[in-house]
């Protein structure tokens, strides 16, 4: 325990956990923004994060059941509007699409998730168990990812822009939304948990909870580094050049 | 869909999963069991195994909630009698501490489970969960590995004893008393599952359950793999040399 900390002291702890173990650390992210992935590769980034993404409003949607005040209510639903849009073709899931299309994926082949890891459906299981079951509060702390992602998506957006002639900024439009919609979402986080972890047993939940959040993102890329460039795909998962659809590209 | 089949059928359909998919399959099973792990290696797996082995009988008490037959609990409380002993010191978790033991670790430290690979977490929470949220009869059917796992244990221990200095008889006792217990135990659960799985949809989700028990072993092999084969361990989790007792090796 390192006793009470201030709202500032707190903060800075949290920002401490980003720089040591944000995913942007990881060699799989490395290697997606710098180019040096295979087509292959960023297919099944693309399609594994798939169910990352199409599982967030639902992790919100629990947050949103803990919720009794409907300023906060109102507030934390922008994130499932965010992912789910207004209308149909509108939103984070549906833009996530346009990308695994555009590497010649069905959207029926996606969405059905049968090709993912194994390794990445238990992990985002586990954050959406941990959002159900844990204090409103540590489930709040578990988004503010959030805080260092509006840099990844940058370098990411820019490098893939650069390296892979198979992507174009129309198919990463999931990107160019999320920074602005990350800012603001963690701006709120961050502003409720110094506001609300004031014991050390709260602020110590708080940072765990941030760490079991940077687990959840870090595991995803450790399977897909083992599954696809070292090349041990696990029974089941997809495999390159199965059922992608070449003329799509 | 395979269409409806007789009980033969069935059984022979859950049989070649694990011909296909069961972890004795996986190049960490086969490194452990020829001898060529290091200490270390081996540390690592029985560390984040212990994890396994706490949760099964947490797993098997979420499956008796669901049984309404005081015959049918009489026969599954038994597993949570084999883990967890009849008194102190007894039952399958505390040989797997002495295990631990014997490989350098304190109990306090492997009981904290703070070691643990984020993967072996969220591994066996998604199989604790998914026995707590499916239909009984998926629950029992997830436990069908142990059809399996007779073989994989005598190849474990002869193996283990023929290239490990490090081991003994006594420090594997665990597994001196498995295959009996698991015989028993599958004979059961495939005889259950024999007799219920009547539909179609029945049958299929049978089936999708051993496939899913197959993934949450195999993940678990991965993400040593991963660690400590290839040596990226992942933030927080134990590194080779830290805390262990070498002189209660």
């Amino acid at each position: 325990m390192t006793g009470l900390m201030d709202p500032d002291g707190l903060e800075a702890a949290l920002r401490r956990i980003g720089a040591e173990r944000y995913h942007n650390l990881h060699p799989f992210h490395r290697r997606l923004h710098d180019g040096d992935c295979t087509r292959d590769e960023v297919r099944a980034w693309a399609l594994n994060r798939y169910y990352y993404q199409s599982m967030i409003p639902i992790k919100d949607a629990t947050v949103l059941t803990r919720m009794d005040d409907p300023a906060l209510r109102r507030e934390w639903r922008e994130r499932i509007i965010d992912h789910d849009g207004r209308e149909a073709g509108d939103g984070g899931i549906a833009r996530w699409l346009k990308l695994t299309a555009s590497l010649g994926f069905s959207d029926d082949y996606v969405t059905s998730t049968r090709g993912i890891l194994p390794a990445t459906r238990f992990a985002v299981e586990a954050y959406v168990n941990f959002c159900a079951k844990r204090p409103l509060l540590e489930a709040i702390a578990s988004s503010l990812t959030e805080l260092f992602s509006p840099q990844i998506i940058g370098e990411r957006v820019s490098g893939m822009l650069a390296h892979y002639r198979f992507v174009s900024r129309d198919t990463l439009g999931y990107f160019t939304a999320r920074p602005h919609q990350a800012k603001r979402d963690s701006d709120f986080a961050l502003d409720f948990v110094r506001r609300h972890a004031l014991t050390e047993a709260e602020q110590a939940a708080v940072l765990a909870a941030l760490r079991f959040k940077c687990d959840v993102l870090w595991v995803q890329l450790d399977a897909l580094w083992g599954a696809y460039v070292a090349g041990a795909v696990p029974p089941g998962a997809w495999r390159p050049g199965d059922l992608v659809q070449e003329d799509g590209v």
